[in-house]
C-alpha cells in the first residue's frame, strides 16, 4: 500500500526545538515508523508546488496524513477540494493533532472542530475499544507529558467509533482517538502530536498510526457516485 | 416555537399541477400542517430579498425545512453559511425531499448526498425505531404511490438514527429518515415530497414533520463555540 | 407520567451516614426532586412482595429508576425478566450507579457490564452532548467530590449516544452518561450516586434525572412483538 | 485463524431437499468455501457431546459461525453460557439467518430478536456501505430468488455498523447485514441462508462470509475483564 505524509512543515523552520526533535521534519519522523515492507511511505509539504498534493498523487495514494497548524489558511481551496474528492471516492485520511481545524477536516466533519486548549499538560490516554484493529497491541493506558491540552466540547459529527479517551492533569477530557467514514473514506483523528513534544517518538502513538494506515487502506478505489437515474430492476 | 419554512418555489410558477396540488406553493401547505397553538409559521422563498433568510431572521428561528430542488445554485453561499452557523448554534433544520443535493445539507454532511432516482414509483415506507419521538402516532408502515424513487446507496455519513426505511416497487431500498446532529443543532432528513405527487397530503407525512419540528426545537441557542484556551481547572 | 424509583435499600438500613444523608432512603430522596405538577413518583424495595414490581405496576409505569448495589442476587429472575419485558414493550429504564451490576442491566445490554472503582475520588463531569434533552439546563462542567470513581474500560455495547464523561482526579475516565435503546424501551445510565456521597444533592444531578425520566417516557406502550408470518402486502 | 462453523443439523436429517442442496449438511457446505490457506475449518453440530462446543474447542477458536433453527432449545444454557464467555473475551461470531432466534444471538442483544418472516420470496440486497471489509468485492445489488423473507421491524439494538439492506417481492425490508460489538468480541448477523434454498451458493453470499470470518477475527484474545479496584495512577 501507498502512503503520503502530509506536513506544513512551518515550525520545523522557525522554531530550533521542534527541528531538534524531529529532524526531517515531522513529515519525516512519521515516515521513518510507518515504512516497512509492504508500506510505502512518500511526504509531501506546503513548499511542494500544489502542496504536492496532485491527483497523480492522490490517484497512487492509499492513505494521506495530514499534519497543519500555522498554514491551514495557505493551503489552496483547490488542494482541499481535490483531498475531499479523492477520500470520498475511498482514499484513507488520518488527521493528526492540530489538524483538527484544518480546511479539509472541517470539510468533511460538517462542524467547526473546535475544541479548548492548553499548552505543557500531562495527559493519560484511555483505550475503551480495545477489540478495534487500530488499537491492537496498544496499552490500556499510556503517559503523554507533557502534550498539549485538548479539552471537551469537541465540535465534531458523534464518531462512528470512540477508541481512546484523553484524560488530562487539569481537569480536561477529550474524545482523542475517533473514526468516521465519508462517501467510501475511512477517516480517523488522532488527537495528540504538539510540534513541541515527543508524541510521535512514543511506542503507543507509533502504533496505533501503523494500525491506523493499515485499517484506513481502500479495498478499492471508485470515481464518486453521482446522481443516476437507472430504469427499475423488478 | 417558530418554524420557518423555505422553499425555492420554481416548480409551483413552471408546472401547472405542482400549483394545483399546492395552491400557497409547497411552503404554504407545509405551513397549514405544521401551525397549531404552540408552533407559529412563517414562510420564505428565493423570491425573497437574502431567501428571506438573514441573521435577524434566524436569531428568532427554532426549526428551518428547507426544500429546493432547481435551484440549488441560486442560494447565494452567504445565505448558505448563515444557516450553516445558526444549525452550529442550536436551530433545528429539517431537509426535504430533494433538499438533499442542497448546499446547505451537503455543506452539513461532508458528503456528496448523491443517490439513484426515478420518478414515478410505488412506495412504502417502514418505520425501524418505534420508540422516537418523530415516529409517535406514525404507522408502522404505510404508501405513497406514486413519489419519486430515491435508492442507495445514499451517500451520506452514517446517520445517528435511522427511522424510516423505504421500498420501492422497481427494486430499491432507502434510508427515507435519519437523523444527525451538528455543533448544537438537530438535523432530519426526510425523502418523500416530490412536487408533482401528494406526500405532504398524508397524513403519516404530516405527523412525522409535526414530530419532527418538535424534536428538533433546541432548550436554549448558543453562539458558535470557537477555540478557546482556558487555564487548569484542576 | 408515572415513574417508579426502585431501590434495594440495604445500606440505609446498615450504615448510619447512608440513612443520615438520604433520611428516606435513597428512593425516598429521588422521589423528592423528581416529583411536580406532571410527574407522579411511587417507590419500591427489595422489602416489598415480589420487590415491589409486579406486572400491575409495570403496567402502570412509564419510567423505572433502578439502584441496588449490595444486593443483586436477591432480586429474583422472575422480577427480572418482568422489568425485561415491560422495557421491550417501550417502558422507559434509567440505572443508577452501582446498578451497572444489576441483573437488569446486564440482561439489556448483553455484557458484563464490569469496570474499575474506588471509593472517594474527586470527579468531574464534562457534557460531550449539550444538545441532547438529557442535557438541558445542565452546566458544561460540574464537580463531585468525592464520588466514587468508575473507571473504563466500562464493558459496555457502544452507547447510542454518549451525554456525559467524567474525570478523575486519580487518572481515569469514564463513560458517565449513555443511552441505548432495546426494544421500545429507552433506557439512560448515570454513574454518579454512591450511597456514601451526596451525589443526588447536586443540582446538576437532579436536573439531569428530571430531564432523563421525561426522556425516556414513551409516547405509547405495545406488548412486545414476537415473530409474525404475515401475507405479502404487495 | 480458526473457524468453527456450527448447525444443528436437524432439517438435513429430516427434509430430503435439505441434504440435496447441502449433501454434508449446511456446517460441511460452508466450511468448503470458507477453508483456506490461512483459515482452518472444522464443524460441530447438536449431535456432538456438548454441542461440540467445549472450553477447550473455544479457547482454540477465533471465529464461529451459528446455524440454528429447530432446535434451538435444545441447546444447553451451559452451551450458550461458554459460548457468551468467549464472546466477551474476544471471539468473533457470525449468526446466520435463522440463528436470529437462537439463545446465544438473543443473550448479546439483550432483545427479543423477532421479525417478520415469508417462505420463498424474491430478495434483492443493497450494499449501503460498500468501504466495509465485509463488502468488498460484493456486488452493490443481487438477487436470491427464492430466499425466506424476513421482515422489519427485526427488535435488534441500533447496529453499530448496517452494511447490507435486503428488499423483498412482498413490499418488506430488512437490515440484511449487521455488527455489534459485544466486550471485545465482534458480531456479525447476515440474513440470507434458508434451508430449503440456495444462498449459500451464491457467490456474493460466499464472498461476504469470506471477508466476514476475517473481519471478526480477533488481533487477541483475552479473559474476561470483572471489575477490578486499582490504586490512584495519579
Amino acid at each position: 500500500m501507498k502512503v503520503v505524509v502530509w506536513n506544513e512543515n512551518v515550525h520545523e523552520k522557525e522554531i530550533p526545538s521542534v527541528s531538534e526533535l524531529y529532524p526531517g521534519g515531522i513529515h519525516g519522523y512519521i515516515k521513518s515508523f510507518l515504512e516497512c515492507d509492504d508500506i510505502s511511505v512518500t511526504t509531501a509539504t506546503l513548499d511542494d508546488a500544489d502542496c504536492g498534493i496532485t491527483d497523480e498523487v492522490l490517484d497512487e495514494t492509499d492513505v494521506l496524513l495530514w499534519w497543519g497548524h500555522a498554514a491551514h489558511h495557505l493551503v489552496p481551496d483547490e488542494v482541499v477540494e481535490r483531498v475531499y474528492k479523492h477520500v470520498i471516492s475511498g482514499m484513507g485520511l488520518i488527521v493528526l493533532h492540530s489538524g483538527h481545524d484544518s480546511k479539509i477536516f472541517k470539510r468533511l466533519m460538517g462542524t467547526t472542530c473546535s475544541l479548548k486548549w492548553r499548552d505543557n499538560e500531562r495527559e493519560r490516554i484511555w483505550c475503551i475499544k480495545p477489540s478495534h484493529p487500530i488499537a491492537a497491541g496498544v496499552d490500556e493506558t499510556f503517559v503523554l507529558d507533557p502534550e498539549e491540552m485538548y479539552g471537551e466540547r469537541f465540535d465534531i459529527p458523534d464518531p462512528e467509533e470512540i477508541i481512546f479517551l484523553g484524560w488530562f492533569k487539569g481537569g480536561e477530557v477529550f474524545r482523542s482517538g475517533c473514526t468516521w467514514t465519508r462517501g467510501l473514506g475511512k477517516i480517523f483523528y488522532l488527537q495528540p502530536g504538539h510540534e513541541t513534544n515527543t508524541a510521535y517518538h512514543n511506542e503507543n502513538i507509533q502504533r496505533i498510526l501503523q494500525n491506523a494506515v493499515r485499517w484506513a487502506c481502500p479495498a478499492k478505489k471508485n470515481l464518486p457516485a453521482f446522481c443516476t437515474n437507472p430504469e427499475p430492476l423488478e
